[in-house]
């Protein structure tokens, strides 16, 4: 049943967007949901602006009406972010979707937030430069941005936080706030470029970001090792890191992640705790990196250590490390994913990993953890039946556990993946009550009417 | 006069610090002014806390009396942030002092505000890590963090918004705020880390940090090398820097700036415009970077280039370069320094300091222009008679042309120094009246009385 005031907004925003504004049931459905297994909710209407003046538009008609607006990107979020949980207008940014502007020589690009890293990166190839952030998914760089996002990649070269010079916002009150430079850094003003990342769409719309571009690597080398024990693998990580070894990626699957990757992608990797490597440099310092890595492996009970500079049997490995998501879900078909997301200080890691592990094997699940390791983040992700209630409460248990200990331990309940909507409940154990209430008064400072994606950040929790 | 409200303030305030809270003319002296050539402004009292619960205290006394309360380092602040041009507090975070824990393992060290870089890096002397901000003067880690800090290391290592990971403050409101984790990244909550840093005590005291060591490179190598032109040591900067070598610092300096350290440190150099560079890496990667660095610089007009891996000779160096501010000062003993502080794209960098040095040669003043190139940040400094009018609206107006030039290339009217009070003009024409006023309601949200040193970003400008 839609609602008068969101009947007048549907009514104001058809005479601007046209055919651009869906009400079907199909296109309401899409956007009910996102990645995870979260009740979906479907919005009263989809609109899909293809530019900041009419991103302007569909905000300031809702706030006038009290209409919930709820950024939508490819929907490849992990917590519920896009569900619209109270209705109101779902905002896709599929068609604002232009590269704006690419500036090799001042390395940044300029795009519209529905522009995918893909896209992006396709676009760079003649460049030399390459965007470097890597969630796996085929994300939008506005959805990206406002979950903070990273990936595989960020220990070397960081994560949406460190690669967002700039940007630009529709706020919930209307107004169109332009952010941050294009120098490689400033001391005017309060980092307003910071607070839209990671909020989650829940202070306004990035209607324009501008982004940080990396060199693509002279040389690039990749390096795969098993080891003995769960905490052998994640030791030898530490102290690669603690080395101060530039890796560009370093991240950790377990038995159970490497039997489901050999089995959807086709590989025949030795089932045990495995460890990948990425170099990134001139061929003798990638190769200096690499020899010095093997040494560490080889201290902390590494069973191999296959070095390899061929582009597409790395290609092949980094692939099915993408998969990983669709290769557990493929361990159990028709049986939802439970997945953790907590990042820890470095020298707990190894705890926390093998504390995950004796929580999964305790349970009466399947479960996996793999890990982007060298920033001490790590997902664990429970293999639930639908309807099993023992599952849905070992589970629960399970990640409260997770997080509690990450917490206890100078951690956080996510590394990457965002509060969204379940999350909501370790808000105020990781930043307190006065923390979490100074957001609420942020969220009322840029959104008085409360519009932007409520029922989430800076509203519940 | 001391108001009536201020009055209430000390009285309330001397029953809880006893003798750490001074009214002494020559302590409010030393509270009114910080290193700019600003008309200085006393405070009504000075406050030296130790602990968060007392620095908790000063802001609810102040907040309930409406009394000003301006955060203070070590007052190396350059473009008068400390100052309290309304009276109230001077809160001197001095006797906050204490280095709470270094974890070498997870790269961190958590210090009270008042801890000082120097202080910080002589207690890592044994764990093989650095602190690496470096603004050239021994600042206050809270003070660094509260301008968005950096220096001479920020091209390799990042400026302070990049090297505080979470901190705790005590916002205008009394409330204690806990911001960020000690883990690499995390998803969770607004960033309000990234709001403190560079709000210049606006919001509240900052009562903790927590902020990111790095290993000490095994090697470490300088060079130096003058060039034919300005131009020419620039655009080899810029190409070093496209050319995606991670010099860990890269300095330009002009002939004036040369022939000032020559004159104040005892120094032979060649007076031509210079580039000093340092790498940091193995050894054998260091070799690499400076020999493709010393190829860059014979293509643009390099005279020379004086490779060294000795120590005491770079020391000598890198302290002449600091020194370059009181060098400066000593070319006109008794003249102000009127500086300035932009920082534009890398690809506009050339023709900005080129244009800087056609102003100072067509004024009549000297002036010099050295910079932290390798970010596209660079200062002028102009040398003013005391009096003089005519030296003060030539300043003024190469000031104005100068953020005028950064702006229209989209860079930034303050690169590190941040806003203080005189650049206050420049914020509407940077960041939009729309996003000023987001600021100012942000500032509201968090300091509900305005009592966080008034009359500077987010009430004024």
């Amino acid at each position: 049943m839609v609602s008068e005031a969101a009947a007048s907004v549907i009514e104001a925003l058809k005479s601007i967007l046209g055919e651009r504004l869906v009400t079907g049931q199909s296109v309401r459905e899409h956007h009910a949901h996102d990645t995870s297994r979260l009740a979906p909710h479907m919005p009263d209407a989809v609109a899909f602006p293809k530019t900041e003046e009419e991103v302007q538009a569909i905000v300031k008609a809702c706030a006038e009406h009290g209409v919930p607006v709820v950024p939508f990107g490819v929907g490849s979020s992990m917590e519920g972010h896009t569900i619209p949980v109270k209705g109101g207008i779902s905002l896709d940014t599929r068609e604002m979707n232009q590269i704006i502007e690419i500036r090799p020589e001042d390395f940044i690009a300029i795009v519209q937030p529905g522009v995918t890293r893909k896209q992006l990166n396709n676009e760079l190839r003649a460049t030399g430069l390459m965007f470097s952030v890597d969630p796996g998914a085929d994300a939008s760089l506005g959805g990206m941005a406002s979950t903070r996002g990273s990936g595989t990649t960020a220990v070397r070269y960081g994560t949406m936080r460190d690669n967002v010079m700039a940007l630009r916002a529709v706020a919930g009150d209307g107004s169109v706030l332009k952010t941050g430079s294009q120098a490689k850094k400033s001391s005017t003003g309060y980092d307003l470029t910071h607070l839209f990342v990671g909020a989650e769409g829940t202070l306004g719309v990035i209607t324009e970001l501008t982004v940080k571009l990396h060199p693509i690597p002279e040389a690039i080398s990749s390096a795969i090792c098993a080891f003995e024990t769960v905490r052998g693998a994640v030791e030898a990580v530490i102290a690669t890191i603690q080395y101060g070894i530039p890796v560009a990626r370093v991240e950790f699957m377990d038995e159970v992640a490497i039997a489901a990757v050999n089995n959807y992608s086709k590989l025949g990797l030795k089932v045990a705790p495995t460890v990948f490597f990425e170099f990134h440099g001139t061929p003798a310092w990638v190769g200096e990196q690499a020899k010095i890595v093997e040494e560490i492996t080889r201290e902390y009970g590494g069973l191999d250590f296959n070095w390899s500079a061929d582009a597409d049997e790395r290609n092949r490995l980094w692939q099915a490390r993408h998969d990983s998501f669709w290769a557990t879900k493929a361990i159990k078909p028709g049986y939802d994913l439970y997945t953790g997301d907590i990042c820890v200080p470095i020298s707990k890691l190894a705890e926390n990993i093998v504390a995950a592990r004796e929580d999964i094997d305790a349970s009466s699940m399947t479960g996996q953890i793999i890990g982007h390791v060298g920033d001490g983040n790590f997902h664990t992700a429970y293999l639930m039946e639908p309807g099993n209630r023992q599952h849905i409460e070992e589970a629960e248990t399970m990640a409260k556990r997770l997080v509690e200990r990450a917490l206890a331990d100078g951690g956080t309940a996510s590394g990457e993946h965002g509060i969204g909507i379940e999350k909501l409940k370790f808000m105020r154990a990781e930043h307190g009550d006065e923390a979490v209430e100074a957001m609420k008064r942020i969220k009322r400072a840029l959104d008085p009417r409360g519009i932007m994606n409520p029922g989430k950040m800076g509203d519940k929790g």
